[in-house]
């Protein structure tokens, strides 16, 4: 049995970039969450022309180097104009934000430390040695590389697409993560529940878990276990997606019959089960070039074994740059969390955020695989590390982040 | 001029939940990042029924108290179906994961303490205190509140919501949110960029935020800095949305028409500056029940005055409980941060988590309002109070999470 950090390294040496290309459109914001797949560069300086830094007047920086000094202005024109006029001896021009500088300006004086009547200008003090000029390709150089491939695309990253006018950009395609539900036992959200049946819940919350990942979901509902079927099913599922997620079928049951389904479909299998509660049961198994996840049936080893292991997987698959998650903060214990001490623990619980720091408790009730009730509304899962039982109130807890 | 602080407490007095309440269907993701409009109940009890929470025998606790112990196996069901039999004095029946447990049968014995022989099974070991029985009810009872109005609807309430069979729940409309660029020397990526021009990035970066803050953006583009046509525009933009931001025309120039139109088309003004570096020139005025942001059209104030104020204010319009943001974390600074100390200033970078906890390095380059440029790939604002000019390396800096 593998711990959780060997786990999580091996699946990480099995998962290669998706690597496909497409051409995605800034327009909308279909681009955002996207992975991009080549640099960025632009053909344009950052500031594009030397331009003011506030509303003012632009002079030369000898013209003012006593205060008061009176200036003749020669011109004022809006933001989005070019200069018509040179600023010479004697002279300013009434600049706005933003505003291209005029040619002989070199300084632009506040707004604020001048007095103006009719054509001419009062500065009033000595302005300081910032120079109030931003000046041409100060911020960036035409040809220099803007972004890296890898990058995720967030609102900056649109920002600055837009300014350097990439209005189409390549990047990786979506993963396409299919998922599949195995238990006689499971009926759909919108069906009667007979006796010892049980909602798929794990089919909605991975579709969501693996749209918050990035990936396009695949969802392919519930089948029954029987070999055959299930057989059947992680093939077709093959064809239609880059990884594979089921839920079910990986315990020890007499009904279980995924591992070796997996390995006449040629599956190589790297991992049975992991020293993690709850979510021991896990399966990691590889094809030429696909991945395939075999969760437990039980809602929360489901999703904890998503979190833990599948969401960063996905994140290497869709090419992003490292690190791929999960993220982990250090917080204080606000409850006691105990564990059994033999495999690494998370209990689930709200993450806050409060003046020294997180704080971290313990949701009420019970912490049972089973139950769903009291994982809503959580933030965190408070990790006990192996070999140990208790976390007492006030002590540091390593906490991985869910929300 | 008001704090950051004040401006913050200002705003959120200022803004009421939109409140409008529609329904939001649980399939396929459409619900994920909605706000639940209703608490939601279920008549079903969690677990549904006594059920096992391993593989293995369901047994009457009595029969088990010595071992080993030799008992007869009367049933053998997959999960799903309903025992048929009940578990009488000296009996057993298998049972696995999930399964519903047997009339009579208190108790589960795992099946790794069990060895099994034609329709007898012997127990090897005295079960442990634990029955491993999961009993009806008890995660959970009917009629009780599953989940509190307010509730952002992530992966574990998904999961939940079809656990208790509720494939559509009450919601709350997304708040439209309209984008209105102004400044005479705006284009659009798409069109050629002439001597004095820019491109309106604005436009992109705050359709994406507004996106990601869990709001429908209503982008209507740049205008030109002209009285009359700033005031129609503002006017059309309050018919098409709940709340309205505009970019530039907030500073003193002498294009700024946007207050004087504002108090015009009836609005209320309560913010015209607030002390934070970049973004002062911030504009909060409020109309019947709809609320106006003006920020300033430097790329990075725009950006940071979205993220400091505009972001929350959004999260509390949609109806979700609060807190409403930004999220405030203790890094330690990694390099030098410096500051004017008369108003509050946010430096851009990367926060990463390390063994100790998180650490904040200011990203390289100019923090000019202007620079849009290295505000790419940075994860966290580091703010440096007023009246504090230097954050010194390994010294603790409070960081405004912008990922």
């Amino acid at each position: 049995m593998f711990s959780a950090t060997e786990a999580e390294r091996l699946i990480f040496t099995l998962i290669d970039p998706l690597g496909e290309v497409e051409t995605i459109s800034l327009a909308g914001v279909g681009c955002l969450g996207r992975v991009l797949a080549a640099s960025v560069t632009s053909q344009l300086d950052f500031p594009h022309w030397d331009n003011s830094a506030m509303d003012g007047y632009a002079v030369r920086a000898c013209d003012v180097e006593k205060a008061p000094t009176t200036l003749e202005v020669i011109e004022e024109i809006p933001a989005g104009k070019k200069p018509e006029k040179a600023v010479k001896a004697g002279q300013a021009a009434r600049i706005l934000t933003g505003a291209m500088l005029h040619d002989g300006a070199d300084a632009v004086v506040m707004q604020e430390e001048t007095t103006r009547e009719a054509n001419r200008v009062t500065i009033l003090q000595v302005p300081r040695t910032q120079s109030f000029v931003r000046h041409r390709g100060s911020f960036y150089q035409a040809g220099a590389t803007l972004l890296e491939p890898g990058q995720l695309i967030a609102p900056p990253e649109v920002a600055l697409l837009a300014a350097a006018q990439q209005t189409e950009v390549s990047g990786y395609r979506r993963p396409r993560v299919a998922i599949l539900s195995t238990g006689s036992e499971l009926v759909r959200p919108d069906q009667p529940i007979g006796p010892g049946q049980i909602v798929d819940s794990n089919q909605y919350a991975l579709a969501a878990l693996v749209t918050q990942a990035g990936a396009q979901a695949v969802p392919l509902g519930s089948i029954q276990d029987e070999r055959a079927v299930v057989k059947d099913a992680i093939a077709s599922a093959l064809t239609q997606a880059d990884m594979v997620i089921s839920t079910g079928g990986v315990s020890v049951g007499d009904y279980d019959y995924i591992d070796a389904v997996l390995e006449e479909l040629g599956a190589t299998l790297h991992i049975r089960s992991v020293a993690v509660k709850p979510g021991k049961p896990l399966t990691v198994a590889s094809f030429d070039n696909k991945t395939y996840f075999g969760l437990p049936g039980n809602p929360a080893s489901a999703m904890v074994g998503f979190w833990r292991f599948v969401g960063p997987a996905i994140a290497k698959l869709s090419g992003a740059v490292g690190p791929w998650g999960p993220t982990f903060v250090w917080a204080e214990a606000t409850s006691v969390l105990a564990a059994g001490g033999k495999r690494e623990t998370y209990l689930w619980g709200l993450l806050a955020v409060g003046e020294e720091g997180y704080a971290f408790g313990r949701a009420a009730g019970s912490h049972s695989s089973g139950n769903l009730v009291n994982l809503a509304n959580t933030s965190g899962l408070g990790v006990v590390p192996v070999g140990q039982t208790l976390i007492e109130v006030g002590q540091p807890v390593q906490v991985l982040k869910i929300r």
